[in-house]
């Protein structure tokens, strides 16, 4: 793999160099194996390091060509606060500030794609960190595709992690915004009112329906981070 | 494939239902194949297809075991705002509000992982939809490992373009904040000041080092999504 490393080395210099261009098609495999002295299998498998980063499109009959601005994959996984508060060597603690079963109002019936009024669970919680308010969230929980749900109070195990744990979700989506905290936001925040906020939404499924939306308000300051091209997770 | 898939929704159906659960390692392919009246293939392949989406972790010798919160993979590139703004159907323009070579500032050079003081491109602009303020920019760029920079104006074609196209980064790092505006951001972005408003940090590296690292300061109201487990590739 070392010759194929330096082979992956060379070519990815000529790309971020820009000897070798957007769109262009680079010599073929061949032609790279005599240039570099090297058997084809090993010019192969170095091709397939760029590609397997993005800097490669790699195709049967139209060659190899170069992705200058490529898709690339990021992991992530839904964080457990709890264990992100005991990471940062902090006492974490929990808060129910109501729970009851609601009718959804329309702006979550379209999220949900459920019908306006249908009855969920509707939770508020406050999440600590060493007595000091780290987030809020405002959750709704689909009872019908959750088994278990009934049984579960959310005072003593939270519903984060609850869901984490015993609600496998298919797809997930999420979207970042900012708000100006409200009268409400800012009292369980423990913040003036109008504090610029970074707000996360994330809605989950599974293949019988919609889990749980819930709006994320984080403390103020908080920055919300991932790093591409590091073996390590986003949590979002 | 038809099969396979059957076998794959069971499957998915079993962990959703937590009859199967976090951890647990399910009945190995020979049985399966039995219980589903299926080739050993066509439950290999019904398997691959669940741990390509994260539920299953298989291993060769300790078998296969459900995972409830794996780690998804997401997909991302860098946007060129231009066609962000083009693609809502509305008419792009841009302005540079300044522009020169400049000492980092000791934050800018933590992030960069350079000597504060070093002198690196600084530029302020402006992308507009309609001509209504869309986006601000604050980017430093490294001319020392940007071949072509010096001839680049960015008066024309504006620098989150130029980038895109010219310097192909191997590294990519983000984050997103909220910041009330100061006096400068509301008054770029023709909104009060104390404005909630949503900042993206984005640094990129190629082999050489740095290449860039901007804060974008989206419009008032402007939320960023993501869509997880469909084949979108999010804009960050």
């Amino acid at each position: 793999m070392r010759k194929a490393q330096s082979i992956a080395d060379e070519v990815r210099r000529r790309i971020v160099e820009l000897k070798w261009r957007e769109g262009e098609r680079i010599p073929d495999e061949a032609d790279l194996a005599v240039e570099f002295s090297a058997a084809r299998a090993t010019v192969n498998k170095a091709l397939q390091v760029l590609a397997d980063e993005g800097l490669l499109d790699r195709r049967r009959r139209a060659g190899t060509r170069v992705v200058v601005n490529p898709v690339r994959k990021a992991t992530f996984s839904i964080p457990i606060v709890r264990e992100q508060v005991e990471d940062a060597g902090l006492i974490y603690s929990h808060r129910v500030v109501a729970q009851r079963l609601s009718p959804i109002p329309g702006h979550i019936a379209v999220r949900l794609g459920l019908p306006e009024g249908e009855r969920l669970v509707h939770l508020r919680a406050v999440h600590y960190a060493d007595g000091k308010p780290y987030q809020l969230e405002d959750r709704w929980i689909n009872p019908h595709v959750v088994p278990g749900l009934e049984h579960a109070g959310f005072r003593d195990l939270n519903a984060n992690e609850w869901l984490v744990r015993n609600a496998p979700y298919l797809r997930a989506e999420f979207s970042f915004s900012a708000e100006n905290a409200d009268r409400r936001d800012a009292r369980l925040l423990q913040t003036r009112q109008g504090q610029a906020l970074l707000i996360l939404h994330r809605t989950t499924w599974n293949d019988l329906g919609p889990i749980t939306t819930v709006r994320v308000v984080f403390q103020p300051g908080h920055s919300f981070g991932a790093d591409e091209g590091r073996d390590q997770a986003a949590k979002i």
